[in-house]
């Protein structure tokens, strides 16, 4: 096998042989194959497409670079969840107790962030005592006893995808369905879960601007996890402002518990009942059908069977689960500045994109991996698209423990609002659901 | 500037500003941006292209990239000719000498060659004593006397296409016709003349395999260097079987003489007066057009001024101006192995790549930069495309010092002979003027 003729075969158009998909990735990710022939390959890529039958076999080839999590030992089907990434998004912090109150296990392995926020291994660990590392056993184990873990990803996962994503990064070759497909999928597989609900945002604030992209992406998403043999949903859910009120990362936390008490803004707890039941509907844990799965869902939440859930979790981790009755367990802000309104009106859009700069201004997000977070930053907005507005009105509050950065969140916080006259229309937060 | 921007420009298909051409191909050459930012840029121009005007500039850039010749010492309109190469192809021995004994001055740099026999300057080392070296004031003084002077090219010329195109040959990014063109250009330009009369060879033994390919280069390598304030004329020629009879060093230098002595194989005369003619034309040595250029041409052939000339160029690089007359001068293959004709029939196909191949077998040519030619090694080929054969007629005799490499030349030889019980159509040989 020669690189140099399965670069020309994809420049040409040609369908690669898995053999020749793993002989370039393995080889590179190994070291045999330069840096610059992967990247003429990985631009050939690009301009010309791969199948999705190539896809499947990348997706996999990735998968087995590296470790790869062996749940059998957990009883059921394990589903998992995951998010393309929104601000404010704090759905999993629900949706697990929610779906394990229903019988399926959550073993969860999660990513720290870049970005907006920290990723949901840095959320729960505002939560006092939580750490996130623990021996794969007790991982098991806990899973099999309380229904629900979730660990920090090794850096052992999917290898290929951190290299070969390095290499995209800083040769204009990352807008590829099939790269981007195969970089989120290869570690979601190597993650051992029977089954996955992938929740694709779509909107300023997503990775995804439009609907029709985010539809492709989840439909390759779903395409390339059942061409390797997992169950599959997606859905594809609204992200052009902040889910709920609440951004950063122990904010977040607290939102999500307002939720499992049964409170919290009507947003964020329908599109994680409705995640909870397509992960409840792919672990075979309803009867009846959707309709089904979402009335467990609901029981779940409304019964506080998932928040009882959501305690022996946080407990189980070495968390203190009185967070839930007592937010002063959290660390508490320095700082607080409210933005208000300059006129009145209506809030015609909320630029979720804008509110994430705003909260990672504020500290609440790594801008490099060396980056510490502010576990107390962020943002509670007051106000979201579609409501009135007099001119004085508190529109958001920046909190932080930097005053400076807690003043230029607020700044970028206001950029985010747009005012106008008319009451904007409604959009959908599900826009489809891909079974 | 940033290298991902420039590369995700040309992915989109977008036209890059000459600064930004600039930036990545100055920024590679010494070393600031990375070689696997340039194939991936490589690759994106090879599936997106590139306008004439970016070629242009890029090959502006790539020929200002190292030493360019000054040769405004010499008097009147300086031509140059440049083949895109073939096998058989000894017209710059015939043509330099015709058209500068019409007056044309020639100060011809020319590359050493890698394949199937040696370049230019290879050849012309055939000839006892001849130096392909000098200062560059010598140069300069010996065309202003002698009307001609042929040096090897310096490592200094273009050494960005140097680097880009060793990266292109690993990465799969040959194919494009801008990086084409602007390979060759940039070392054409570089070479200082004011006019290039090119022979752009199509066929089987050529780069370009068919007509419109082949054209199509033509056209763009005429329109570059247009773009770069050069004159210029492009011959499309036909190198479907190979020119003349004569393959190898020695052998084609003998050949170039039958002809400047007025004989020689029709085919290779009546191209070097066709790329002779041209080179008048663009040297403003003809007043009556084209048929004025031709006769011009044909006159200084058969008058024996440019055998003379050929002479007195020897001379004055230190060669033996008696192997025009004495061809035991010229080093003597040690075997000589004949290939004759299994059956009767027509020569319906005669491959030029395929002869090329044997004659490189034979050692006529170098397969790595190290590599030693055996300058007696080769082809001499008896018959041609069209030719009557009777079983046992000798079809070809391959030369060389080594006897296993030349009966593997004789091996690969008769694999180049197509025999039919048909009369093939005669080809034209030039195919078109592109001026």
């Amino acid at each position: 096998m020669n690189a140099v003729d399965i670069i020309n075969r994809k420049r040409l158009g040609g369908v690669l042989t898995e053999e020749q998909i793993e002989y370039m990735v393995m080889g590179f990710t190994e070291g045999m194959i330069p840096d610059y022939q992967m990247s003429a390959l990985l631009m050939a890529v690009c301009l010309k497409g791969m199948t999705k039958e190539e896809t499947v076999q990348l997706t996999r080839i990735m998968r087995d670079s590296g470790e790869t999590v062996d749940l059998s030992e957990i009883k059921g089907i394990k589903v998992d969840k995951h998010s393309t990434g929104g601000v404010g998004d704090k759905t999993t912090l629900i949706v697990a107790p929610v779906a394990a109150a229903c019988g399926v296990p959550i073993a969860k392995m999660s990513g720290r962030g870049l970005g907006f926020t920290g990723g949901t291994v840095d959320k729960m660990e505002s939560i006092p005592g939580f750490v996130t590392s623990m021996e794969r056993s007790r991982f098991i184990e806990s899973v099999n006893e309380t229904g629900i873990a979730v660990i920090g990803q090794t850096g052992h996962i999917a290898p290929a995808d951190k290299k070969m994503y390095a290499l995209r990064d800083v040769t204009g070759t990352t807008e590829s369905i099939s790269l981007i497909t195969s970089s989120i999928m290869s570690k979601k597989l190597a993650a051992g879960a029977d089954a996955i609900v992938l929740d694709v945002k779509c909107g300023s604030g997503a990775f995804m601007k439009n609907y029709e992209d985010a539809r492709e992406l989840a439909e390759w998403m779903v395409d390339i996890g059942r061409g390797n043999g997992k169950r599959m949903t997606a859905v594809i859910s609204d992200m052009e402002q902040p889910l709920g009120r609440a951004v950063g990362n122990a904010l977040e936390v607290q939102e999500a518990i307002e939720v499992l008490k049964g409170g919290g803004p009507e947003d964020i707890r329908n599109l994680s009942l409705g995640l909870a039941a397509e992960m409840i509907l792919l672990g075979d844990r309803a009867d009846g059908g959707r309709a089904n799965a979402e009335e467990l869902a609901r029981e779940a939440l409304e019964s506080g069977r998932a928040l009882e859930k959501f305690r022996r979790f946080v407990e189980n981790q070495g968390g203190n689960p009185d967070i839930t009755e007592d937010t002063a367990l959290f660390a508490q802000p320095a700082f607080a500045v409210e933005v208000r309104a300059e006129e009145a009106g209506y809030v015609t859009g909320l630029d979720a994109l804008q509110i994430g700069l705003a909260s990672q201004h504020a500290g609440a997000g790594r801008e490099t991996k060396e980056d510490e977070i502010d576990m107390a930053a962020g943002i509670i907005l007051d106000k979201k698209t579609g409501d009135e507005i007099c001119a004085g009105d508190l529109l958001c509050t920046v909190y932080g423990n930097d005053k400076e950065k807690t003043e230029a969140g607020a700044r970028e916080s206001r950029k985010a609002y747009s005012i106008g006259l008319q009451r904007p229309e409604k959009r959908e937060l599900i826009k489809e659901i891909i079974d």
